[in-house]
């Protein structure tokens, strides 16, 4: 049973509200005539680091005691985390050490590196990151900085709900609708579990990727449901191989159900968010905007909130997806 | 004598400011470290239409009287200017008629006509606009809504100008320079007019492309430059033969200066831009950007404001630029 509650997201905002960007939360008339919806894009590709992972490292990482700052952390990702994680530890003087998929994309390795921390690639198809992370956390007596499966860090990730509902409530708007990407799920828990403390009667759905809907088989079966081996995606920021012991109860509370985008859709997503609201948006972090652009849902004149959870995308990959 | 004053542009903030997008100003460390600075850079591709030109469009619009709002707008543009009297016009129910050169980016022509205006192509080597425009007006008794040589224009545009100053007291940030772009001079006349006002000290220099540095050398001269016929620029926003009879006289008391960068500078801050604040610039809101990544001014360690001013490129343009 999930015990996860509002109040821990108002104690974790006031830890990091200072050092973190309050990012805008905005609307198109164009996308809004085109969904026949008011959507509200929140954009966390602002955030520092490029996503919004930056909001529950930093939380964590400034929680941390001070023999354990001393000490250093280890982190394993597929790049966000790895980054936020990266530049949070920067920030406080930390030691940091993050272990990467040697496929990870090269802004993320590159800014991973950039920030300061000593990044250890693996073979994804030969290791599993996890043992990899508590190997070197117990040789090095490093604190082990858990993508999502972590109260701490979902509530850090869940100020982004918090900042939400004051933008919305600053407007007017009641939303009707919450879609959030789901990799591992910290930031879809955080996040709904705000919005449905302010907003009762809000629905929210995970968006996953066509291969990488564990989170949604989950919720239809109601216990933890595992990924096929040996998928590809294009949205490598949502590759988690099954929900997280902590994110899945909060989750199943919360959520109305899930949904799927198929690649092609992601990508003409990304596009239609470019010319739009200029700004540039990575694949994992699309999907909830896929999701309503491809009319996933059949619904009308509706406020629905979208998640824009990243910009970390290799440069040449975005000039190819026009 | 340049009389427009900073109480012209609150006035004018009064009669849009619940229409318009109050557009982030943001800071990244990595370019703050690449250029020995704190750049605060203002984001108004964010805006609504995608530039700062929805500013003095609306507020212009705003205050046309009820029966010039029945007759009709006309305005000439190569493309952030038409777009902002396109939907500004659309919001407000009036009819509105704009000229583009054949040769504007696609997007900008697209969108003008998606907001519901009638699109006039005209060829740029072998018409003037300004003639088209004036011709239209008298005929059929439109208002003519030029791009920046009209004090409301400059009021509206100059709203920009009182947002910065906002944002840098809420983080107690005093701004020691301030780089915008430079077409016709609207923009940066209005915003340096404001910032002049709550910040005396600050140094303001203009920006612009290779080949069309007329405000450049009109400051150098101390009167009106034009520049050589024939030349070519990505920078399409910026391409304004001259400065104008009302903004110069304000530019020319404002601006410390006026910088210029080439084609290749603006590109490469496109990338940069794009890669580290995850937004998209087209080259005319990019020069100023290109300024300081190129280190146009020999400075340290100084508060540095930057306008993006517009993301208005065709996907297909930003797409070669990696």
């Amino acid at each position: 049973m999930a015990n996860f509650k509002y109040n821990y997201i108002e104690q974790a905002f006031s830890v990091i509200k200072s050092k973190i960007v309050k990012t805008p939360l905005v609307t198109n008339d164009y996308i809004n005539k085109l969904t026949e919806n008011n959507v509200y894009f929140k954009l966390e590709n602002l955030q520092i680091t490029g996503s919004f992972k930056y909001r529950g490292a930093l939380h964590k990482i400034l929680k941390l005691s001070e023999s354990s700052k001393k000490k250093g952390v280890i982190a394993y990702s597929s790049g966000n985390h790895a980054q936020a994680v990266a530049y949070a530890s920067n920030q406080n003087n930390i030691n940091a050490k993050i272990i990467m998929p040697n496929n990870a994309p090269k802004i993320k390795i590159n800014n991973t590196k950039k920030y300061g921390a000593e990044v250890v690639l693996y073979d994804p198809n030969k290791e599993q990151r996890e043992t990899i992370g508590q190997n070197i956390a117990l040789e090095e007596n490093r604190t082990l900085v858990k993508p999502y499966d972590d109260y701490d860090i979902i509530a850090g990730q869940g100020t982004v709900g918090l900042e939400i509902v004051d933008q919305l409530k600053e407007i007017k708007v009641v939303p009707n609708l919450y879609l959030c990407c789901c990799g591992g799920g910290g930031l879809i828990a955080g996040s709904s579990t705000y919005l449905k403390y302010a907003f009762p009667q809000i629905s929210c759905y995970s968006v996953e990727p066509e291969g990488f809907e564990d989170t949604s088989r989950s919720l239809l079966s109601g216990k933890i449901e595992s990924n096929t081996l040996g998928k590809k995606s294009i949205c490598d920021a949502l590759l988690a191989f099954q929900p997280g012991n902590l994110t899945f109860p909060i989750n199943k509370k919360n959520l109305d159900g899930g949904l799927v985008v198929k690649e092609e859709e992601t990508k003409k997503s990304i596009i239609t968010i470019a010319e739009n609201l200029k700004i540039i948006i990575e694949p994992g972090g699309a999907v909830a905007a896929a999701a309503i652009l491809s009319k996933k849902l059949n619904i009308k004149n509706k406020n629905i909130v979208v998640m824009l959870s990243g910009g970390n995308i290799d440069p040449d990959i975005f000039s190819t997806l026009n």
